[in-house]
């Protein structure tokens, strides 16, 4: 921002270019929608950056974010406890949620093994799954990471953790998706629906 | 958000989903990212929303926002007074500013004439344009909102305000952009570009 701007509003600015999906030119135009703001929706706003700091914690269980104890996941008996949807973050809950059909529970990695990243197992959740699996009463793992390299590498890292611990491993299945095109599907997704395909 | 995400979290995402340009999915992704931040982070972002309404308030003379008395570009007694520029909004004089041509002063009408949003010229700030003509001492006034209807609307209802006072009105030019190519020009931009012909 040239020099012309308060020295107050473009803190605010670099501030908002600093959250994901915001350039220069978008976080500038926030910073003077929130000096158009009264002071009340500006207030509301701080407050609720400050709030989700001092409520939200990471479930016990799953590792996903709550403000109580237990998610209200974990804590649902109507829900399959034998069964765990392995997800790299929780936005990938609220997906899987969406479809209305997935009644086991989750675990939250908070992140995938990349190495060119630096990040290593042991950044992730992985031993609060071991503990969980040590602990008794899951039979099956699914593993709901992304169809991407790093995705794919830390399913199969830890596919080979669990195996020795006698618990079912599977992968989501990846083919076409649905309303997509054959004209339009890249090579690698035509590859898998061909070798996944179903009598039918 | 599904109900499966905390409350706290839910109110955050909400709050960013009211800024400009941010729709619901961005918003989601925003706010996992301020709870992933440390408690620093988030009470800089907090803090620097507050702040921004504690010190920031528009500048007695050009109305641009400022955080203090005077506006550096008011304050400047190597610019030429005697000449003004009128803009839309802020961020148009950080865009003038950019080209490090215009060497005069700035008024910021915070908005255009629009009857159809119910915006009227008492909602923006011409009132102390007219005071600041009539003080004395500008001898010019250069109307430079957007070449959108609204724009030419307040330029030319402004312009009509002026003439009496016996201040000299004018517009920015409008042709083709620079680098653009007449192949890609709409027609009213050519037009104008036809019209605004200058001798070689």
């Amino acid at each position: 921002m040239a020099e012309s701007n308060p020295l107050p509003l473009v803190l605010l600015t670099e501030q908002f270019a600093k959250l994901p999906g915001i350039g220069m030119k978008s976080a500038q135009r926030i910073a003077y929608h929130v000096m158009e703001m009264n002071a009340d929706e500006a207030k509301a706003l701080a407050d609720a950056v400050m709030n989700v700091h001092k409520t939200v914690h990471l479930c016990k269980y799953c590792q996903n974010y709550t403000d109580r104890h237990v998610c209200p996941i974990c804590d649902d008996n109507r829900r399959d406890h034998s069964l765990v949807c392995v997800v790299q973050s929780p936005q990938d809950i609220t997906a899987i949620e969406r479809t209305n059909e997935y009644k086991g529970v989750y675990h939250v990695l908070h992140g995938l093994i990349s190495p060119l990243n630096g990040i290593s197992p042991d950044d992730l959740k992985i031993k609060e799954l071991l503990a969980r699996i040590n602990a008794g009463g899951i039979d099956e793992i699914i593993m709901a990471t992304n169809p991407t390299v790093d995705g794919d590498a830390t399913a199969y890292y830890i596919s080979k953790l669990l195996k020795p611990l006698g618990v079912k491993v599977t992968r989501l299945a990846f083919g076409l998706p649905i309303g997509g095109q054959l004209e339009y599907a890249d090579e690698i997704t035509l590859y898998k629906a061909l070798e996944n395909r179903n009598e039918i």
